[in-house]
């Protein structure tokens, strides 16, 4: 049986393979209020030509438009990928209650401790795995 | 006259007055390309419900829809305050190439200094005082 966190990442991970299909950096994100997923966000920067499209940020937006506030104090964050700056500050904006993530961004650390509490590691072979894949899959078509 | 940079400062600020008049914390930001504004926003965090609807985000999805491009590297984004973690996060996304602000925002540094040009204090009593007066007519209310 799947524990809770598991449950979740594997559906922010089902998000990232539609990313992947789509031929964007596969990350995805979903947003859990009490057992429910509230807003649901896969990286869509390259189809809406947008700097702003990752998945947390859609995701927020889309679990702050199901609830009818700006703030998500008594939610979780599930993402398959370590949030960037831009991730981090909407987050703490959002004064979401919990954050957790899959695989680690070593690269792009926000360098955000202490805005809410974080998780880490929950499937993070196989969302690293589905990084790896996607930019090897971009070098062989340069 | 008018220096470019008071100018476009000048559209943000009237944009920030849109803002304060909608009852949002009165913020507004225009992208600039050459000599034209590309993509407009203020603040509509209250209105959408959502902690993402910042000015700059707003004006960023607008410029980069404008453009078609992901990147706004040969753009300059005027603000009217110091842009928070999330919005500093956007804009090195976007690789803006300049960020020119008005009022500094001591309370919610986003410590994120390099990653592009920065120039503030353009117009900075004027968006500051607006800010004063907006948080001065909440105070009020309460």
């Amino acid at each position: 049986m799947l524990d809770f966190d598991t449950f979740f990442m594997r559906e922010a991970l089902k998000l990232a393979n539609i990313a992947f299909d789509e031929d964007e950096v596969p990350v995805g994100a979903v947003v859990v209020c009490g057992d429910k997923i509230i807003g649901k966000g896969y990286n869509q920067v390259e189809k809406l030509n947008d700097p702003t499209a990752h998945a947390e940020l859609l995701a927020i937006t889309a679990a702050c438009n199901f609830l009818g506030s700006k703030y998500l104090d008594k939610c979780t964050l599930y993402v398959t990928l370590e949030p960037c700056m831009m991730c981090t500050g909407a987050l703490r904006e959002s004064q979401i209650k919990k954050v957790v993530f899959a695989a680690a961004d070593t690269s792009n650390r926000s360098a955000a401790p202490n805005l809410f509490e974080v998780k880490n590691g929950i499937l993070a072979n196989e969302a690293a795995a589905l990084l790896t894949s996607f930019f090897k899959k971009k070098r062989k078509k340069i």
